[in-house]
């Protein structure tokens, strides 16, 4: 097989794999080729995918070695991103009763999602996570999202038990903005105890959801590494129960009255 | 730049924007390359992506012409993949009360999810949806997967209605098999009137649900073009209301007393 033609199928192959050792001998069978080309293969495909701004292939020695993707967006690339993205949020037409947002088509793109998750995704490489945590039902895909480019599974916390699920833990936790009183569950057997998880949600206003997540996971022992949300209301700064956390976007000033809203770029670029 | 350097930046690109149309002088510009290489290296990647067996680049002649990625797994792979994926789901450990079974670790993995939606969107390819339609919680993650193929939004019908949605359309509907009347909802800007879709979930019984979403997207005039279940339970066939549907799994004889499950291949190779 030529290089253009192995090159294709590399691609392709570390892309769908981000995350996970790939020894040199399995490319080596796979396209019947010397590991001396391959590895002349992954160093073309590095510096492409640092040139391309989407990460980077680490390179583990030794017998049990190979090569890793790290899915890592450039700086710039997140910048034009995000930029974009909160100028789509300041549409008023999006300005819901009680000061909330309509994102659900933001939402439903696929590509969008994705990009976001590739974010995320780029902030929390090294914290060796074991899964994704989200709550149903606004944060799925972005937890899907994120946990595509870890290489992790999703968890998910439901506000209600189904019968599908088997057993569960649940806990009461109080909304933060509404001081309403809630339930969570998660199922037993959904996440091994001591695991190391990143929480990621749609949109954090006091945090009470994200909060109630977290002794949530405390019952299974669960080690909460990172917070990712997609928006934070700033004008709940005050009341804010979760301090430590990633927001790509920051809308404030959501004003009703003159169907205005502001939105910028999160704190995201403190964090990575 | 290189050839080689420009495979790898176009393999990516293209990959990331299936059923997208992309004319040749985008990527001549962004790789600073004649047109005439692109379109060499085009015929390369076609060639590979056949052998890969993810697909094929269709050509579109003309001034307006240019390339698109059309997903597209080759039967061995699919036949590999669904023969893994029934076996996992005879464990018997999975057997909940009520003859259900526990899914949520397999729905969890990314890399499956995302291999389930390569499969329905190879099959959907042709029929030039706009949209991907779910019902909250279970199907949301397939439902991405499978848009994430075809390059169309995500539309999630809930089951209660939320106040970050806005003005909703709801219906109530009969349970296939628990004989219940349910609730669903849609929130009205979220899908355009006369929108050709899929609906996607991951479970079927009697099929109520499904038809459920049928009725309502009816209230919007939508087209349902097709219809993907995960898993379909075979023993509630004579009960079914939905009849024309693509199932990846069929799950037989749950026999809860000597904890035995019999999966199958579901109806996916009919289909395609």
């Amino acid at each position: 097989m030529k290089r253009s033609d192995r090159l294709i199928g590399m691609t392709e192959y570390v892309l769908e794999h981000p995350m996970e050792l790939i020894s040199l001998p399995f490319f080596s069978e796979r396209y019947q080729a010397a590991k001396s080309s391959i590895s002349e293969d992954l160093t073309i495909m590095n510096n492409m995918l640092k040139q391309e701004g989407i990460g980077y292939l680490e390179s583990i020695s030794g017998a049990a070695g190979g090569i890793r993707y790290i899915p890592n967006v450039a700086d710039n690339k997140s910048q034009v991103f995000l930029t974009a993205l909160a100028k789509r949020l300041e549409d008023p037409t999006r300005i819901l009763p009680g000061g909330y947002l309509f994102m659900s088509d933001l939402l439903g793109e696929p590509q969008t999602v994705r990009e976001i998750g590739r974010l995320f995704a780029s902030a929390f490489t090294n914290l060796d996570l074991d899964a994704v945590v989200t709550v149903a039902t606004k944060g799925i895909p972005l937890a899907y999202a994120v946990a595509s480019f870890l290489n992790v599974p999703v968890v998910i916390v439901r506000r209600d038990p189904k019968i599908t699920e088997g057993s569960t833990v649940s806990i009461n936790y109080v909304s933060g903005s509404s001081k309403k009183i809630q339930t969570m569950v998660l199922t037993k057997r959904s996440l091994k105890q001591g695991a190391k998880v990143c929480i990621i949600d749609d949109f954090m206003k006091a945090g009470g959801t994200i909060d109630g997540m977290r002794s949530l996971l405390k019952e299974f022992e669960a080690e909460v590494k990172a917070i990712g949300v997609l928006a934070e209301a700033e004008d709940e700064e005050d009341e804010r129960v979760v301090t430590d956390y990633v927001s790509l976007i920051q809308i404030s000033n959501v004003d009703v009255k003159n169907a205005k809203i502001e939105a910028s770029i999160g704190n995201y670029f403190n964090h990575k």
